[in-house]
């Protein structure tokens, strides 16, 4: 079957179409206040694709979820998959997971609301956590962490303040004027700034 | 006026119960979805309570939002009033921002959840977020805080790390079996944790 039968951008096939459709109305609306029948339309789809595709409404939410979770996690994942070799060799792959999730969840920003919204149970986003943590643990073992750092309840530390960045990217514009979308320095700065802070904290060194 | 003409929890102000009943409906749907009626029924209100306490729907939601900012930033804004005096004092007093922020951000949790969404623009926290800026300036002035650091670009990060424990509360809940609103003992030990690696970082001191 070769779906490109729609008016609407006819070269993309009506999968990826009633998916881009779906995530922004997702977004903009919420997930219980779309119909079927409004992505369609907005897909440029009959309505009996998503029920081709994705069997059903949940069905599409799912497939737009699983293309988000490999977009934004399979490479930090992939990041940390070694035991870090060094000091600088942690710190260096720790500056790549900040800077590649960033830019994955800024990419993703319209399905990552939805994601936010409705608490999505993310498969890889849970493996890349729990690598985080036994990364963690491994360089711990090798000298290049602390003792005394309990791992387990920083888990979440680096990917909260990146979600946040994303999530607040238009709240940052109106309320600070600064553009995270576009300001690629601003992302540069902050980026290495918050590795900074993981790797160092506040505290001087003496 | 005495406003205990309802049939629901006579003994609250048709005001409270207005904002009550609001922040819930908002939660669940979203703000755009929800209607006046539907929030004066819920309330057990007449129509007329909105239009007299608040002008409108929007300035319902106003109201919802300011009282959230004084519920939670309030308090960490007046931990942070004066510079920190000490290291001690600082460690001290970021913990009590770390504690007592949760705490607050837990008990609003269906309004942060509208916040968050609306990415309401609220001026408690603005200013709580400056001040956060001006404390580790001033204690890096003071030798508490490394020279290198970059305090406007980590503004957000405990904010970041407390708003998404209350956001993730039912994530954490379902993935990981962790009830953050009813585990003290675990909410202690993760603000600890939290702590340790803002001051600290992962590196060890050497």
């Amino acid at each position: 079957m070769k779906p490109n039968d729609a008016p609407v951008a006819p070269k993309v096939p009506a999968r990826d179409r009633l998916i881009e459709a779906a995530s922004a109305l997702f977004a903009e609306k919420g997930f219980g206040s779309v119909s079927v029948r409004e992505i369609c339309k907005a897909a440029g789809t009959s309505i009996n694709m998503v029920h081709h595709y994705f069997g059903s409404k949940d069905g599409l939410r799912d497939a737009i979820f699983e293309r988000y979770d490999q977009n934004v996690y399979v490479v930090p994942m992939r990041l940390l998959q070694n035991p870090a070799a060094s000091a600088e060799d942690l710190a260096a792959r720790l500056l790549l997971v900040f800077e590649t999730t960033l830019e994955a969840c800024l990419a993703e920003r319209a399905v990552l609301m939805v994601v936010l919204r409705e608490q999505a149970e993310l498969d890889t986003l849970q493996a890349f956590q729990a690598r985080f943590v036994s990364f963690l643990e491994e360089a711990k073992a090798a000298g290049y962490v602390r003792q005394d750092l309990d791992c387990a309840m920083i888990s979440g530390a680096m990917l909260d303040r990146i979600l946040s960045q994303a999530q607040f990217a238009p709240w940052m514009l109106k309320t600070a004027g600064i553009d995270v979308q576009n300001d690629t320095e601003y992302r540069r700065r902050w980026c290495a700034a918050n590795l900074d802070l993981f790797l160092n904290g506040i505290v001087p060194r003496d």
